[in-house]
């Protein structure tokens, strides 16, 4: 067993064709954002039957969630670039890529979970577990390398990095470039992975 | 003139009618929700016409934007606690107090202003411009303090303090706690804000 292949992305639960039809979804919430978006668009786009996405979908909500995950799996394979840096600065770009993409979605996606424990459960089992381990992973391997102290690490604070930049992504005109990610990982989030440290 | 009473709330711009309407507005919102509320109840519960209501704020999502930001209206003002943890730990208190109290309407305001530019201008003048001098002020107080450096405030990440524990709020399963508050003020942003110093 290496890190590397233990870090993989996990496969995907869908089919091809399930696949496909999460992709068409991804697209029109691009186009026309969550409340624009019809599952009979989706069918109609993909050339499937109704009853077809409606069958692993009943809802348009777990529709929505389910293309959001999937379209944000490659986020979960850890960056091994060698440096808390270098990985904490990968993980920030794709996190800032993927909420400029996706932000009507994203905002969809808390309104829809916050009302909707069983959409919740999805989130968190298929969503943000996977995140939470990856940084684990990222700061174990800083622990491991010394260049962190592992009394740096808690468990309340797991999320600030992709948890500040959803944030922003969310806020009208603030959206996050590639200077936000550079800033807060060298003026914030590493003072305070170091700050036992010297 | 002093410091203190330059940072006191500004007053609001609402008659005392208008401001019980708004009240009540806030009081609908914490019991039901954005979807649950309706311009028909908050008149009858304020034993008003609706089209009293109306003549103030057309449209619902104006009305819910106004009763919040009346609502919040306390934290735009400086903590003055004579040191920079102590005034960081009080606003990051008063953000989570009314991240808790008004959760569902904070997802439904980031929501409607994302898709309505007009409200988006009212959210930045009458909200977020206040967060982010009253934010200003208390780290400039801590610079003539000797306490941190100029060099460490940055106008690209001002609002990581209110905007994690905003994102905390809007994440099911975690809302922030006084824990949160008080590891965020010591082990990231004040870590941050004195990375220059010794």
């Amino acid at each position: 067993m290496n890190g590397n292949a233990e870090r993989d992305a996990e496969p995907s639960p869908w089919s091809p064709r399930e696949r496909e039809l999460l992709a068409v979804t991804l697209q029109l919430l691009q186009q026309h954002g969550y409340e624009g978006l019809t599952v009979d668009a989706v069918a109609a786009t993909a050339r499937a039957s109704k009853a077809t996405v409606y069958r692993r979908w009943p809802t348009k909500a777990e529709l929505v969630l389910a293309a959001f995950i999937e379209g944000v799996r490659q986020v979960a394979v850890a960056p091994e670039t060698g440096t808390l840096r270098g990985d904490l600065m990968r993980v920030g770009e794709l996190v800032c890529d993927q909420a400029h993409a996706h932000a009507s979605t994203i905002r969809a996606v808390l309104f829809e979970v916050s009302r909707n424990p069983a959409l919740n459960e999805v989130m968190q089992h298929q969503f943000v577990d996977q995140r939470r381990v990856l940084i684990e992973y990222i700061l174990q391997q800083a622990v491991n390398r010394g260049e962190i102290d592992a009394a740096a690490i808690t468990e309340e604070l797991w999320d600030v990095l992709p948890g500040y930049l959803i944030f922003r992504s969310m806020v009208s005109g603030r959206a996050p470039t590639r200077r936000t990610v550079q800033a807060l990982v060298d003026e914030v989030v590493i003072p305070s992975l170091t700050r036992h440290g010297g």
